[in-house]
């Protein structure tokens, strides 16, 4: 009996210290590739395998809850699946679930809203074990100038001012944000944005300008200034490091 | 002017995952001698430098407040010499303090007592980020049983059954544990344990047995039958591995 083709929707966190990011580049190691490596050897090498991810993540950023799907012809459940993605995978990159989904599933055309947080240690020395998933800021940042600029960003804006220069040309820089929180428990500040999509280097602009906020170089009510203009970034608006970031859920 | 030879007391953290240890070893990289290079480079390449920590740990073992006590010829004091060596050591390694102390503070000689902490992450999939500082025990572990061994620990006991077979005569396998408690967050069970000495392996060699007593395969009463025998340790006492393992903080 021949094997039908099954789509497997998948949940996906990794450590991104060691990738060139999410997405396939010949020659550089990405996260992407690696899982696609480990499902060829599971369902043959001579098998057609393409794993869509529900967007990029940088070189160096993290997934807590990255979702992808990928068709498979196998007789695997979802937790056969997981169990013989894990045994092969190096331990930065881990499957959290594989469960079977409809044919019109798609990881990143389906999903509704995404999940960013992004992390900050914000004292005088970065604990060793912190320093991977973790950004140093050592000059003391204000929490509630930040928390007030965070709220410009909610709603739906044009994010022009706030995102790096695409490769593509992109047909609209509007997105809408429902949530941007900032939480502080001693020295580690945590940023938790919500949206319905991002551009590229969106949320690593926004908290970099966000800690602009946080040091008093800019004032919270500039954020409205700036999204108001629909002008490109400048080098008012820096990308934080990438260390902090992970992807962290996917909504659908 | 002549410089004064100053006594100073160093509290560093550590991720052990690059290193052979603490305790220099030639032809392999231990913090220790990472540290003394950089106060080499501090003081001149021709000064006698040794760095004496308040006891070794080993290969892959972390560090959250390590002691160690040098003699240094320098105009610095505390606060300049943290600076001083956070920008020259990887960022995997942390000076969090150093004080000017009397000269008959010894690191070693003088700890009154130390506590380690060891992390266990008990459920099927161990998260990346947490895969260097935690180790992975995924069939299911009882709480309960672990903490009623845990308490045969506390008290003066002859270790000789839960510690590694050491390289040197020991004068005496009798230690004193002051305190061992066991708790559950999720999937994040942490275990502490303060004494006023430890033997070789001696922390990994006490939770190896417990995770043995938490899976059902011991009873926690024979903590107490173990401790009686007098015993060098067997094969029934495993050594529970490195990455779990910090020592947590050294008291004087």
């Amino acid at each position: 009996m021949p094997l039908s083709t099954k789509r497997f929707r998948l949940t996906i966190a990794y450590d991104g210290t060691a990738y060139a990011g999410w997405q396939v580049q010949p020659g550089d190691p990405t996260v992407q590739a690696a899982v696609e490596s480990v499902l060829r050897t599971l369902v043959g090498e001579a098998a057609e395998i393409k794993l869509h991810g529900s967007g990029r993540t940088d070189q160096g950023v993290h997934a807590h809850g990255q979702v992808a799907h990928v068709d498979l012809q196998t007789r695997m459940n979802g937790t056969a699946l997981v169990r013989a993605l894990n045994s092969r995978l190096p331990s930065d990159i881990r499957v959290l679930r594989a469960t079977e989904t409809k044919r019109d599933f798609h990881a990143r055309r389906s999903a509704r809203s995404k999940e960013y947080r992004y992390f900050v240690w914000n004292s005088a020395i970065l604990p060793p074990d912190r320093r991977l998933y973790t950004a140093h800021i050592y000059w003391p940042l204000q929490v509630k100038p930040m928390q007030e600029a965070a709220l410009h960003f909610v709603g739906e804006h044009d994010f022009a001012a706030f995102a790096a220069n695409p490769n593509r040309v992109m047909e609209t820089t509007v997105r809408a944000i429902s949530m941007f929180t900032i939480s502080k428990r001693g020295p580690l500040i945590c940023f938790r944005v919500r949206g319905n999509g991002f551009l590229f280097k969106q949320v690593r602009s926004m908290v970099g300008y966000l800690l602009r906020v946080g040091q008093g170089a800019e004032t919270p009510e500039s954020v409205a200034e700036l999204l108001k203009q629909h002008a490109p970034r400048t080098a008012r608006v820096p990308t934080a490091l990438p260390q902090g970031l992970f992807l962290w859920q996917v909504w659908y």
